[in-house]
């Protein structure tokens, strides 16, 4: 409900409701049911036709630990009678056209304690509630969740028992199933022994996906495959994106067929996801996020199906870390674990829970408990939120530069750096400084042909980066910075001969 | 590896192999490892760039229930040999380049047993496996299948464990978020009390999707919430489709939004796909099937991206009960549990397995052991399948006429039947014979304004049907048939009448 919070979720009638109104809604519910002394397993049967609230049942009642169980109205009343009898209901919930028959049945049904007429007296059960987020991981997956009772045209009606773990992977399965794409060829560019290339199997597998295996990454082999292949989708670390971009080859090839390209490993830029899709026009281009200890996908920035104003803005989006995928907790807390206020400015640390969560590392109970508050990971990116549950990492824990009490985000000022046309890659790390602790240092590669000096830079700053997070130190650089087998620039290296013989103090 | 056998599944350099190629092979190398004595939980490491045979070890470690374990081929010497001795990997699958360093650190692991070289080595390896089945629902879906070691900047590797469920899980969420289609707006046309309705709302909850509520299905009410909030998705009974079909209001209403379309609740018909896809261009028709007991959607009939030669291959596809939806098994057996040949003839019941099957029916311990075989629903459908994994439903079980030892499939007979332009609707039921014991009897409703005869619809027939299969009785109504509240035709009513004061004899 925070993910497409703004969205339209609920249309019934002249209501529209959007999916934060539906949560919340299903929130009260939950709460309003268990005020009325609704236990864990009881009952709570509807008759009613489509509508939100019938709609909001299906979340509320089982988010009480209750079981919804939605009844067909157009039964006879005998079979209505005996379908209640035997699922024992504790509440019913019904609509105004069903009143006379409730009216029949209700004698007649000891156990079911609470009837509840969709309308003034349903609205104020609800106004009744207070919205509160389930602790879902808390709950019995094998719990029942559902139970439905069968037409019966043959004998007595049977109740279908449906529990949590039953729905979760029911919907997880026909969302896939139903809503699966034109046919997709996969190109797996990342080494499928790395934390951001192994994971892509385990859907294409399920998706039916054409994949194509790129032994060692090259751009003009890559072109070629794309060609060959008609490739739709594959990952990249940003600076393979970089280089396919500013390869001279890409003009040779046929590479219309791309429809999807994730980032991941480092953060991407705005500018990046903008000469992307600019480039390959028809391909999205957004941030993904993970780690190995998260199978690896945990959010994606991929678009929501919410209209923003700007292309602009909408690049700004898909650069970021982006929200949780389904089955996922993702939040961002401070020391404490509480989570930081959402406003897109305050850093705290991403810590996520869920299905894709690893169970711990091997042979490795402390380093286990290290890495985990309960059920929550710690992922060691220090990240800020909004109200769209969009994240956004700023570093990592161990590269936020600490300037004279100040976080500064190492990525935030590469990012600044990027935009200029001239630059082909850079790296911002921590170096000492007598006065302010820590101050940036800025490594920056030039595209071959292209002159630009510290001073040029220095004013191209101005304006897009607040004083204090400017670079102190400018190199620059003729050769690549050096990479990890993933692309991802090795700052420890460039940072080390900033440090060599200093202690760094830590401040703040 | 059935539900995609004939499609290209991995392309590795010069080598493509098909799903089933991959499928078989993943399988060898599970059997062939088993064969080494890999036992369960043991660890089997990889040293290998992107390339099928690393793709393949994906699946078929997990299946001989041991962990794979991917290397960073980019570690150094040092790193490699201290993972693989902190993991007591058993095995080593290594390709050629790293020949050298293999030689290096083979005498100071003595836990790794078995060092196998991809290429001939390999490739012997594999040819030695059986190719057999997993029965995967027999895997203890917490036990560890996958092992990675993060890099370990900081002191030494940890070993991330993943289970099989959280791959699953990991599998499922990243497939559904990274492939989520354009902006969905569903409209909940089936009661969502019942269980082609009720389904709906977990996967467009899912997927954030707009839901627009039918109270009550009237095709004019459907046009215009179509028109008014650009629906794309819907679920129909036949029947529905039909009368959206033959409203003369559908010309008023733009519904160029509709993309996809579902039938289900009863059996849909190559005719109604073309008509449906010809009416509404740009919107995919296809069956979809389910039951109260599988939460409900277990098959759908969506293109799975194979290209087939015509339009009309296309169409007799798309009607068809379907194929698996992901985390479900599905087959067509005989009395004795055994497959049925999948020669899209012989009839069998289906019965399914897996995520979406419910736990029992509600205090009724006896109906929950009568429709269950161990973890097998028994569907109470009869169906035929192929070897591309689709099942067609022929009949429920207490449907299928049996006349003079042959099973006629009601089913098939009136989707003959309707594909006369003149029919609106119709049903065939059995009726009692002296000869033949029962045959076929068809209830017609002609279009409002189309004459049609009993021999003109006979000669329509001819050539159409089997002689057998040609109904005996034939009735001409001009109102609508009795339906249910999803809109499923009554047949049970419209037998009664020939049935009355006979007993039914059960043949063959």
């Amino acid at each position: 409900m925070d993910v497409f919070g703004s969205k339209t979720g609920a249309v019934s009638g002249d209501r529209q409701l959007t999916y934060a109104q539906f949560g919340e809604r299903a929130e009260r519910l939950a709460d309003a049911l268990t005020q009325r002394g609704i236990q864990p397993g009881d009952r709570v049967a509807y008759l009613s036709f489509n509508n939100n609230e019938l709609l909001e049942g299906y979340y509320g009642v089982i988010q009480a630990r209750a079981i919804v169980m939605p009844l067909n109205v157009r039964l006879a009343e005998g079979e209505l009678g005996a379908i209640l009898a035997h699922s024992g209901a504790r509440m019913v919930i019904f609509e105004n056209d069903f009143l006379p028959l409730v009216e029949r049945l209700r004698p007649r049904l000891p156990d079911a304690k609470h009837w509840i007429e969709i309308g003034p007296a349903y609205e104020e059960m609800i106004a009744s509630g207070v919205p509160r987020r389930a602790d879902i991981f808390s709950y019995d997956e094998m719990s029942i969740a559902e139970l439905f009772y069968t037409s019966g045209s043959t004998g007595t009606p049977k109740g279908a028992t449906l529990s949590h773990r039953t729905i979760c992977m029911h919907g997880l399965s026909v969302a896939l199933q139903c809503h699966r794409p034109e046919n997709i060829v996969d190109l797996h560019t990342i080494p499928l022994f790395h934390a951001n290339g192994w994971g892509r199997p385990q859907a294409s597998t399920l998706l039916g996906s054409k994949q194509v295996m790129v032994r060692r990454f090259e751009p003009e082999t890559v072109f070629r495959l794309i060609q060959e292949h008609r490739a739709t989708d594959m990952s990249l670390v940003p600076t393979m994106a970089n280089a396919l971009l500013n390869s001279p080859a890409r003009d040779k090839y046929d590479l219309s067929s791309l429809r999807r390209m994730m980032t991941g490993g480092a953060a991407s830029s705005p500018a990046l996801v903008e000469r992307w899709e600019k480039a390959f026009p028809g391909c999205e281009c957004c941030a993904g996020y993970g780690l190995t200890e998260t199978s690896p996908v945990i959010t994606t920035a991929l678009w929501k199906g919410i209209e923003y104003g700007s292309d602009e803005e909408r690049w700004r989006r898909q650069a970021m870390t982006g929200w949780a995928v389904p089955g996922a907790d993702v939040r961002v807390v401070d020391s404490e674990m509480r989570d930081v206020p959402r406003d897109g400015k305050t850093i705290g640390e991403i810590v996520v829970q869920g299905d894709q969560v690893m169970d711990g590392y091997f042979r490795d109970p402390e380093g286990t408990r290290a890495a985990m508050t309960g059920t929550w990971l710690h992922t060691g990116d220090m990240a800020v939120w909004d109200e769209e549950s969009y994240v956004n990492i700023v570093d990592r824990k161990k590269e936020i530069i600490i300037s004279g009490g100040e976080n500064i985000s190492s990525i935030e000022v590469e990012s600044a750096i990027q935009a200029h046309p001239a630059v082909m890659e850079c790296a911002v790390v921590s170096a000492p400084d007598d006065k302010w602790g820590e101050v940036p240092a800025a490594i920056v590669v030039r595209k071959a042909g292209y002159g630009l000096s510290e001073d040029e830079l220095r004013s191209f700053l101005e304006g897009r980066l607040s004083r204090f997070k400017h670079p102190r130190i400018f190199e620059f650089r003729d050769e690549a910075l050096p990479k990890t087998g993933t692309g991802k620039i090795r700052k420890m290296i460039l940072k080390e001969r900033f440090w060599t013989g200093k202690e760094k103090r830590i401040q703040g």
